[in-house]
């Protein structure tokens, strides 16, 4: 008889408590010179957040293992990996929060990082957490080949063909009427990227097959766009304090979103149709996927 | 009867011309989406400079080359190598010229990519060279366990005990009276680490051994502080047309310099001592360090 299953949100619970952890101790020290620098990496890093990436990460990692796996050398290449994807995307809000871009001075309920330490050290913190990503992965107890894809994988889905591509596509877009499917392609670069890599390497770390690659990059790709149809839902129906970031905030600078594109009833239905298109791609999987499929509906259900 | 040897002017114009086609060849065309970041990226990589740190893993390689290395995998690799380095460096120039870190509106001669494509760009652009460089290294037709090394290498050299971490007591130092050793440990980090970074990953690449990276890593901290102490001597005794940045710009905000700290004459001491250590580092390595030895003394006798 197997041990009985915890709940969904008592692991999410326990998995995000552990990546916490797990940042703490691979982020640089507050004390170690330059002092400013570290403290903002740190701000950046540890100010909460759904950690939605990491626990792909750990999630997709369960759905791979094969029997037989050396468990305790896969769970330190999770964490590396999961701390990895949390670092590249605290330096992609960092940057993105800057005057220059969106602007922002509050994330998380909290001063935004220049708000808090400048601007320089904003944009240096978000520069210096972008290599200690890939020095993470270089340290990761597994073949040296899984760390050279991984490696990739991960500049990749960080580079200008998808997070800071996606990025500048949207800053370009402000004013400017998007189809639906110029939409599509912007958030599956600006954030589907990071998802997608985030559930994929969880997936190569734990020494997934290429048939379970394969399913897992379906499914990323269905929660990687569900996830800003959600983003784009809560902007208009949710309010400041419950996102903790400022709402009507892309209506405010005319900004394209799924709902100012195709309206708030089709988002909708687009929202759950991507639910049901992550639950197929895990059908051949089998119970070790039941975490992702419960990511699946927790990242549709999310109310911040 | 071995070949004439090319004399190093035409062998660093040789090498300057060659990887200018490698990162011509490794960027992302102009014409691919996001184009404006495409293009602002190769703006910022493609404007000439004097391809310091490129040369240094060419140099280094064919120093460290051991006796019958395959090589077209092992010149592919150094290529890749170089073209990382110069886009890790190209990025540091972009994010440092913009308004909240040095507000430079010319480099190289030519308008900084802030005033050619607006700062959100420029941002995004430095932010998407960083992963590239990384990915570059995943493609090395080398060892995977090679490609780790050299990651580790490169993240380390540019993050926040790096490069990045040198930019931050940079800024941090701007009317602050600052130590000779302290001047050092901030240079060190600032320019000396990326310098040290290219020599080593040249080495490494190459297949060079224990005892020969020893050596190049010695020779390495020399010319990295060298590199710095010409800077300094430039800022106070060039002009901006020969420099193709503005000159005097360190006193004008006053920053501390070595020419500050120790005064012009101790300065050129230095520089000559620095040089005499360098050559000392290669002499173990004979005559294939012989590029090596030529690029100390260009970098200690440049004008700009």
């Amino acid at each position: 008889m197997g041990a009985r299953p915890i709940a969904f949100d008592a692991w999410l619970a326990a998995r995000v408590q552990h990546v916490e952890t797990v940042l703490d101790q691979l982020l640089p020290e507050a004390a170690v010179v330059p002092q400013t620098l570290h403290q903002a990496m740190r701000y950046a890093v540890m100010g909460g957040g759904k950690r939605v990436r990491a626990v792909l990460v750990y999630a997709a990692g369960e759905a791979s293992m094969p029997a037989g796996t050396a468990v305790s050398a896969q769970e330190i290449a999770l964490d590396h990996v999961a701390a990895a994807v949390e670092l590249i995307h605290g330096y992609s809000l960092v940057h993105d929060d800057l005057p220059c871009m969106d602007d922002d001075a509050l994330r998380r309920g909290r001063p935004t990082v220049h708000v808090r330490f400048g601007e320089a050290v904003a944009m240096l913190a978000g520069d210096a957490l972008q290599p200690l990503a890939f020095d993470l992965l270089s340290q990761m107890p597994v073949a040296p080949a899984l760390i050279v894809q991984a490696t990739q994988i991960l500049a990749r889905a960080a580079g200008s063909l998808g997070m800071a591509g996606g990025q500048a596509i949207d800053c370009e877009s402000v004013g400017v009427a998007l189809t639906g499917e110029q939409l599509q392609v912007m958030h599956g670069m600006k954030t589907g990227a990071m998802l997608e890599a985030s559930v994929v390497l969880g997936g190569v770390v734990a020494g997934a097959s290429s048939t379970v690659r394969q399913r897992l990059e379906d499914y990323a790709a269905a929660i990687g766009l569900a996830f800003q149809v959600v983003d784009d839902i809560l902007d208009v129906t949710s309010d400041t304090a419950t996102l903790g970031k400022t709402a009507g905030k892309d209506a405010a600078v005319d900004k394209p979103t799924y709902v100012s594109v195709i309206g708030l009833e089709r988002s909708r239905e687009l929202l759950e149709s991507l639910r049901l298109r992550a639950h197929e791609a895990l059908l051949p999987l089998g119970p070790a996927s039941h975490r992702l499929a419960e990511i699946a509906d927790y990242i549709v259900g999310r109310d911040r």
